[in-house]
Formats: structure tokens, C-alpha cells, sequence
């Protein structure tokens, strides 16, 4: 049973029936799900069509969140909350008046690149990061003002450290590890953390096994102790979970992810041209009914019920309280 | 001073600070406001956000309208909601789904047809009514479902009865006039009339000349007489103000409202090539300072103050609380 609310803060997966009777068995009250890598302002109102479908056909299970109080009513109707949110800006193309829409339309995070360069910030897999461009700045304003949460997740260092201090609401990098760790490019510096933290900010933990020590035969005891490690760094407040599932789909959507459309050439990410595609998940948490070995290694590794509450989704529901509304009405 | 609310249910202006000191000058709680003639989709969300800068730069004045309750806010704070609506119903382009997106961007009126044949019904223009079209049922039924309202203005006499016929919450013609008193293709018959008023809907008045008996020199005496004799035909009830009014435009927007990119001969509408432009507003009502000469004009046509209170508002104020939310939630 959960000991407090359980938020994932990010999912991307081929959604089905199958997959919502899975989160309400793991007992998640919301999830934040991926509805844009490399689309455009269209492109991404038609993947939120598509939700529109799913919520009209599973009203039972699932319901669009927009503000914290869903996530309670999401607890209180044995249903999970879908938050929306963007890994890339390319939805809002080169238009900063299209935060406001989209944020109208529920969406409640954009990371400001994805591995690339982007308009607005540089991704973990450039060589060279000049930090926030012009734009970025008035991107970054504009979705303070509205409610759009910052999400730092696969920007390279520099731009991140920028987007920490120049952001006036706390920012977010939803999905990854620390790389003291579990070196990886997406993983985050000592650095990052404490600047994130210090500003009110939330990490969430990944499960994706590329972001694990020892990727899929990483060990539940190992997960929990770079948790509580973290927790001593930066405090227990600032860190929740972000698995970052990719159930059920076919390898050709990790193209998708890495591809886009800016390259011909195959660009493998975290992958390799042996490892294409996804990797599995290692067996502590196969999926959404899994969270319960999650919040049980927590206590394992001497959390208090009250601290493991608050990493399994009181954090992430305090900080949706705080950053989800405009700052004037 | 007005009896009670004060909703104008159409006005499509060159939208300026003065023009909103001018709805707080005549006391306008509410104004619906054209955002759309023949705009696309992504067109029409550059409309939004051209509004939503007018709404962060005039804050003290107007703010955007979703609910009925946001007009008794309008009135608490002096200030003027704006509910969007299309004339057409371009903006969905050929996806049922953008309706559901496009409610919750605000917008809560939209024409099934402007003239011309759309994809959904027939305008008035036309020289054959087929009636509503098979797509037109399916966005009838999801208009419905979701909160936004049939308007039927600009259609033609099969295609709005059956429009009438097919909506199960009432329908709208937010402008137009009883064409017993001004014939003219854009005024609508007693059928019409009384067919919308046994469902439950609303007309608005319009005070653009070429909807007029004798056009700009329409005298007010005249106007209110016709307010009172359709009262006595659909019960006052059913009727409100929807004025037309197009202030300040340059004559080239008439041609966009007319021709848009359907035409490259030009198409003159209500006008003639030798009056091609915006025709005078009649003297006594010039912009929306003379609200006061229409409500003095319907309590001099025997009207008593509580039905001058629901015609000039109160009940296009009960029409918005029952018809914009969605049917279920």
C-alpha cells in the first residue's frame, strides 16, 4: 500500500488499456507523460487529440490533470492523473506567445533541448554548450508567468546551470540520476543538483536502464542507496521519482526519439549500432504494478514512512501546487 | 445606467484601447468577439495569442471569458469579458477533434457555415441547401458533448432547421434579424424563428446596417419595434443583442470576411461594387457608448425594466451558464 500519493514524473509509453489497469493496480495517482520529442505546434495538438480519445474512452481509469488538486481527486476516484509535457520545445516552433496556448491546453513541462541544440537551449550530446540563447531567456520568463515548469532533463551543463539561475520559479529536471552514480551524459554533476536544489527545485529518478548503474542488472538495494546518498547531498524535499517507462513500444519509436527528422545518418543516443533498441528494464520494476518493490526498498534502506511518502510523490505534489498556476491571474 | 447585465453577442472591431475605454464608457459586461473567418487552424490560434497580448496589456479592462460566471466577474471589477467565436468553421479544418481543443482555448460559439457550403452545412449564399452534411452531425454531436455553441447566422433555412433539429442543447444566432421586418438572405423567417425559440435558443439583434429596414437610416423606434414584435412571436426569452458591430476597420477587412481565398473574383456580400466598403452605422447607435439609446428605445416600445434587463443581457447571461460547460465531466 502506498504510504502517501505516488507521481511519476515521467512516462512515454505505448499507451493501452492494458497499461492504465497496470497504473491503477500500482496504485499511481499521476503520471507525467511525454506527448512531444521532435513535433510541431500541429503535430503536438493532434498527440493531444489522441489523448482526448484515450480520456473519453477510459474515463474510469484516467482523466487529464491540470493543477495539484487533481492529483487528489485522482486519489480519492481510484484514478491516475495525466499530466502532459514536451522533451523538446519544438511545439512551440519560433513562437514564445504558443507557451501560453499550449500551457491552456494542459501542458505542464517543456525541456528546453533534447540532446540537441535547440532554439532556446543546448542538448547533453553537443560538443560545445554557449548556454540559454536570447530566446530561451524570454521562453523562460514567459512560462514563469504562466505556469510551464522548466524541464532541464537532457541539456547539456551549462544551459542547465543558466536555466537554474535565471529561471524566478524552481525548475525541474524530471528524469535522471545522478552521475556520481552512474557516469552517463545524461546523468547529472554534483553541481547541478546542488544549484537545483537551492533554488527550490526536483529531480526525478530514473529507471530507464541506461541511466543505471550497471544499466538492466542494476539492483533495487544500489537504486535506493544513490536515492538516499542524493537525499544527504541535497536534501530529501528535492527528489522524487521519474522512471522514465518506454512500455510496449516497437523499437522503431526510439528512432523516433533519436532521429527525428534532423539526421539521415542513424544516431544511436544511449544506445549502441548492437543495442538499437530499448533496453529491458531490470526485474525490480517491469512496470506500473511494480512501484510497491520501489517504496519497500526505500524502507530498506532506512528512510522513515514519512521520507518515502514524500520521495514517492508528496514532493512532486507540493511542487505541482507551487509551479503549475499563472503568478497573476 | 444599465437594468441589468450587458452582453453584446457579436462584435468583430479593429480591437485598440479606445474601443475597450469605449465598452467600459457603455457599461458592456460581455462582448462575443469574431477570431475567425476563414483562418486554419494555426491561423486562428495566432488569433488567440494576438488576444491573449491584448490581454496582458489591458488587464484593467477586459479579460478573457470561458463561463457564465466570468461575466458577473466583469461586472464586480468593471471590466469587459471577451468570449471568442468563429464565423466559420474553417478553424477545425477536417478534424472533428480540434473541437474539443478549440473549447478549451475558449472558444464557445461557432457558425457550422459562413455563406458559402462548408464542409459541414450550407450558407446562405448558396443556390442549393443539401441540408447538414454528414461531418456537420458528427461536430453537432461533439459541439454538444463538449460546451460550444451551434451559431447559425450566416447558414441557410435547411441547414439551420435542421441544425436546430440535430443539436440536442439550443443553438444560437447571435446576429441577424427577423427578415418579417428587413428582408434580406442574412435575416432569418418566422420558421426559423420560432423552430429556435421551441429548442430553447437565442437570437441576437444585429445593428449592421445591411440586417436593417432602410440600413443606415433605420431609425431606433423601428429597431425596437421589431425587438418587440418578435417578442410577441418567440417569447422575449429567446432573444438578446448581437450587434455586427465592425468598428474602425479599413474597408479591405470587409473583403477578407467576403472573399478570404475562395474567390479571386470579387464577391461583394450584402455590399454592390458601388458600396463595396463598411456601411455608416445608423445615428444612434455609432459604437458601444450608445447602449443607453437601445435600452431607452425598449422601455419607450413598452417593454417593462425586467425585460430590457433580459434583452440587453440577462438572458444571453443564463444561455452562456447553461451551454458552455460540457455535458459531462
Amino acid at each position: 500500500m502506498a504510504l502517501g500519493m505516488r507521481i511519476d514524473c515521467l512516462q512515454y509509453c505505448n499507451w493501452s488499456e492494458t497499461i492504465f489497469q497496470q497504473l491503477r493496480q500500482g496504485g499511481v495517482d499521476a503520471i507525467h507523460v511525454t506527448i512531444a520529442y521532435h513535433e510541431t505546434f500541429h503535430d503536438t495538438v493532434r498527440n493531444i487529440t489522441a489523448w482526448n480519445r484515450l480520456f473519453e474512452r477510459f474515463p474510469d481509469m484516467i482523466f487529464q490533470g491540470f493543477t495539484g488538486d487533481d492529483v487528489r481527486k485522482a486519489r480519492e476516484t481510484n484514478r491516475t492523473a495525466v499530466f502532459f509535457g514536451f522533451q523538446n520545445p519544438s511545439p512551440i516552433e519560433d513562437d514564445v506567445f504558443l507557451v501560453e496556448i499550449l500551457h491552456r491546453l494542459g501542458v505542464r513541462f517543456m525541456q528546453l533541448s533534447y540532446n540537441n541544440q535547440s532554439l532556446l537551449a543546448t542538448g547533453c550530446y553537443e560538443a560545445n554548450d554557449p548556454g540559454i540563447t536570447r530566446m530561451g531567456k524570454q521562453v523562460i520568463a514567459e512560462m514563469n508567468r504562466v505556469g510551464m515548469v522548466v524541464d532541464m532533463s537532457h541539456s547539456a551543463e551549462r544551459s542547465t546551470l543558466e536555466a537554474i539561475d535565471l529561471s524566478e520559479r524552481p525548475i525541474a529536471i524530471t528524469h535522471a540520476n545522478p552521475n556520481f552514480w552512474a557516469p552517463a551524459l545524461r546523468n547529472k554533476s554534483d553541481e547541478v543538483l546542488k544549484a537545483l536544489a537551492g533554488r527550490g527545485g526536483m529531480i526525478g529518478f530514473s529507471i530507464y536502464p541506461h541511466h543505471l548503474l550497471n544499466k538492466s542488472d542494476c539492483t533495487l538495494e544500489s537504486f535506493c542507496q544513490m536515492v538516499a546518498d542524493t537525499a544527504d547531498m541535497i536534501g530529501v524535499e528535492h527528489i522524487g521519482m521519474g522512471s522514465d517507462l518506454c512500455q510496449d513500444h516497437a523499437d522503431s519509436e526510439v528512432e523516433w526519439m533519436r532521429n527525428g527528422r534532423w539526421t539521415k545518418a542513424i544516431d544511436y543516443g544511449e544506445g549502441s549500432a548492437s543495442a538499437a533498441g530499448f533496453p529491458d528494464m531490470p526485474s525490480w520494476f517491469r512496470d506500473n504494478r511494480d512501484w510497491d518493490n520501489v517504496e519497500n526498498g526505500l524502507l530498506s534502506v532506512g528512510f522513515s514512512n514519512d521520507d518515502v511518502a514524500s520521495i514517492m510523490g508528496n514532493n512532486w505534489l507540493r511542487f505541482f501546487d507551487e509551479n503549475f498556476s499563472p503568478t497573476t491571474s
